[in-house]
């Protein structure tokens, strides 16, 4: 393909991109292809010669398209917004026209430079404190490529700096012996970390009482518990806004336990919650004063709630030395003064790979084009459009909220208006049901009426379990979503609840007369 | 921004790539920008409001575009080749597009089936064995960061297999007593991986003789030892072309070895000449039979010589049950029989995140776009670029070959005509001058040689040093150098090594001199 011919095939793909846009809420959410519907469309080897661009281009039309599931389409609730905005294409454009490995300053001075300068961007956006700016030298950000690889990283300097700590009294702390925290809410990033790193993990349990939050004691008591049988917790990864239900660990008391376990570290994963933080207003309720001033590390994602296209996860750490530490192989002949102060940022050092892509030239796209106010009248917008949703909720005879709103997540069940717990969704009520066999049915319940929404092609939305009751999350954050399409899934929402509790009273009823005939 | 003003912003991008390879070679190489150019330039902080674009694009152009290093630049023979195409710019552009987080089947299902696809075809175009290919149901590929990614997750299944096998007799391996082994040329993503994981790493020595190739019976001694006190290797990374010289470490006997250790992984890391396995007239000194009847997993990154824009890293393993074993974070009751036979393929389970871009796209692009042959020729060209480049070398007073090119990849220094060891390049001879002072003098040589060769805008190089020599590296496969730019950059590598030779023998002879006149 010769430079003309690219700038035709350029031109259309971004003429594809704003009819994509442009028609997006037309189409379904959710494709309906079936489990192997490519092989059979597509040859089994490469061409022998190249093709024209015009055939591949239509080929996608043909085969990809109908495969996508639409993330970016206004009515996706699934999981959590992946919001892309089209200065976040353009970052991406840019990057991938120039592509280097990035691997160190010198290599391209500029995607070195401009990513220490946007993460303290990010960092003020966030209101995070100057310890962990690039600028203050000790601490520093850096892009990673999701919010999995950025504990990974975490507990890779947590356990550098808890081994070579402990290395002193005891020449080589057993690794078996080690454990990572976590709590049963936690994003199986916890999980995950610890099957690469080969490590023990524990999952702190929170209950439906405390809304699935980590408190104080339960993490002091295994920590008593686990240190008197000589396993060595040496990392703690708390969330501010957990997947299922958007739970926020109680910073304030994990803070205070900590202060007796300086050797902990305390990393912070706050992957969709954190970019809420650009409005003050929700700062309290995150601890944002917690965690600027007892995190290790914090996480969170702009490609989720952040308006910046996939992958853009942002990690910050107080202690630049000890993560570059942790992960630096450049031999000790050949570190500089410069490198260790921060002069000269080498991002290898902060991250798994060598490589990396010139990803902060989006996120500087993205932060310039929305600016601060921009930023905050999306997540304001957010969860304004969950507090509609949420005002038709209360008002359902079929629809029940198992937890309070965390900010634009809402997770909530079918529940016929006859069950005892009746609509205010407290967590004791919900406590109760298990008690009998009533959670078994409305789980039973609810899984089909997950089932019926998972059909619909007018919406995607994800179920979760919350300490045994099976729920619906219902996840707002993409960009083009407005309050017609909001209503427009509360209607489908509720369309389908009253179908399942129909059935369900119904089948109630026909067991009942059969009692009574028999 | 709104759809048309992207669209207006769109084409402006397109444009500007256009003219950025219109008129890359009549730029400077490398950037000539000091560290900490760019805060100066820019603001401490986001803007309060959001800009328009036009404002953004003019400041890329001002503030980005002198701080980058262009490795598409058709004189950029530094590192390797960090080859960019149209085709693979526009697969970037279209999965940027609808961005989402691929990480299971449904998420987006053609993100994962085109994967499994286009890693067969890749397989095919480099002569894997079906063994390898997703098709066959037991190994298949996926595509990773980077070639560290990949050697990582290569370490994490070899760790996983090995502590399962060995938990029978052992309930807990002791983590510490694990070994990686690599050699003393591998690529840092050997050491990387080992500080990740956070175990012993050993580099096996190779010699000047072998061509920095690691031979077998090395190994067994290395084993033999290592088994004798305890310590437990697991994994073997080797390398197929290194990044120093090339070298390609003696597979057929490896094989051999480890055929009696059967529990040692053999990693193929053949990041930048896996490439060349798409002309089967490298398929031999590439060692392709061993590497189908041994390996356990082979990687080879097609963002290198390979037409990709970065990131694009292929990892294919023999069996991929071990490897989703070791990454799966889904609780056994939700693994399916589908999923574990490959009827549907979650790729979270085949990386180090959770999430993963839509990759598969470019590469599909690129394959099509040039067809088996199309690699061939850019392949061929390059090795044949590179005959030019060596032919050249062969003649010259003042430059000696270290060590026979590797396919599009030479090492060479400056040295004088008197030099004892002559203009052969025999690896012999190079040993003898560790007997004295020669080598150091001639180092020295070699560095300023270096760092004038560094100072040039007209072209990129780097070094590397061969057991304990100081040489240049010359990298051709940037997919626009033509002969025209092989010549001239001799050229300008002839110049610079003969002012030092000058420099160097006009030093000795005031040096002879002044001893004559003391």
């Amino acid at each position: 393909m010769d430079v003309e011919q690219f700038r035709k095939a350029g031109y259309a793909a971004i003429d594809r991109i704003c009819d994509y846009y442009t028609t997006l809420q037309s189409q379904p959410v959710s494709s309906s292809v079936q489990p192997g519907y490519l092989a059979p469309l597509l040859p089994t080897q490469p061409p022998t010669q190249g093709e024209d661009f015009s055939i591949i281009a239509a080929d996608y039309d043909k085969y990809i398209m109908p495969g996508l599931t639409h993330w970016q389409h206004p009515s996706f609730f699934a999981y959590f917004p992946t919001a892309a905005s089209f200065e976040g294409i353009l970052g991406d454009l840019y990057a991938t026209a120039a592509p280097h490995p990035g691997f160190n300053w010198s290599c391209s001075p500029a995607s070195t430079e401009l990513e220490a300068i946007v993460m303290d961007w990010a960092a003020k956006l966030l209101g995070l404190a100057p310890a962990f700016h690039n600028a203050c030298g000790t601490g520093g950000g850096a892009l990673q490529t999701t919010a999995s690889d950025s504990a990974l990283v975490a507990a890779v300097a947590a356990r550098e700096r808890f081994v070579s700590t402990h290395s002193e009294s005891d020449a080589q702390t057993p690794l078996n012996s080690l454990v990572i925290y976590v709590t049963t809410q936690t994003h199986s990033l916890g999980l995950k970390a610890a099957r690469v790193l080969g490590l023990q993990v524990r999952a702190l349990e929170v209950t439906t009482e405390d809304r699935y939050a980590l408190r104080g004691e339960t993490l002091r008591a295994a920590l008593e518990e686990d240190l008197a049988v000589g396993r060595k917790p040496f990392i703690l990864m708390a969330t501010v806004g957990t997947t299922s239900s958007g739970a926020v660990d109680n910073l304030p008391e994990i803070q205070a336990v900590l202060a007796d376990y300086p050797e902990i570290w305390l990393h912070i994963d706050a992957a969709w919650a954190g970019i809420a933080l650009c409005c003050p207003e929700t700062r309290d309720e995150l601890y944002l004063d917690a965690i600027n001033a007892a995190a290790d590390s914090f996480c969170t994602n702009f490609h989720k709630w952040g308006l910046v296209n996939f992958d853009a996860s942002t990690l910050w750490v107080r202690d630049r030395l000890t993560l570059t530490r942790a992960l630096d192989i450049t031999p000790p002949f050949l570190r500089t003064a410069h490198g260790d102060s921060g002069a000269v940022i080498d991002y290898r050092n902060w991250h798994l790979a060598l490589g990396r892509r010139f990803r902060s030239l989006k996120l500087w796209f993205v932060l310039r084009g929305f600016g601060v106010q921009g930023f905050q009248a999306h997540v304001r917008a957010g969860i304004k459009l969950n507090n509609t949703f949420n005002a038709l909720l209360a008002n359902s005879e079929v629809l029940q909220l198992i937890t309070p709103p965390s900010l634009a997540l809402t997770v909530f069940r079918a529940a016929p208006k006859s069950t005892p717990n009746g609509r205010a969704g407290a967590e004791a009520e919900i406590e109760k049901e298990k008690d009998g066999n009533e959670l078994t049915h409305l789980n039973a319940l609810n899984a089909s009426f997950f089932a019926r929404l998972a059909r619909r092609p007018d919406l995607a939305i994800t179920q979760t379990v919350l300490n045994g009751v099976f729920c619906v999350r219902f996840a707002i954050g993409a960009a083009r979503t407005t309050e017609a399409h909001v209503r427009a899934a509360f209607e489908v929402i509720e369309e389908e609840a009253r179908a399942v509790v129909k059935e369900d009273l119904e089948a109630r009823e026909t067991a009942t007369a059969a009692v009574v005939h028999v």
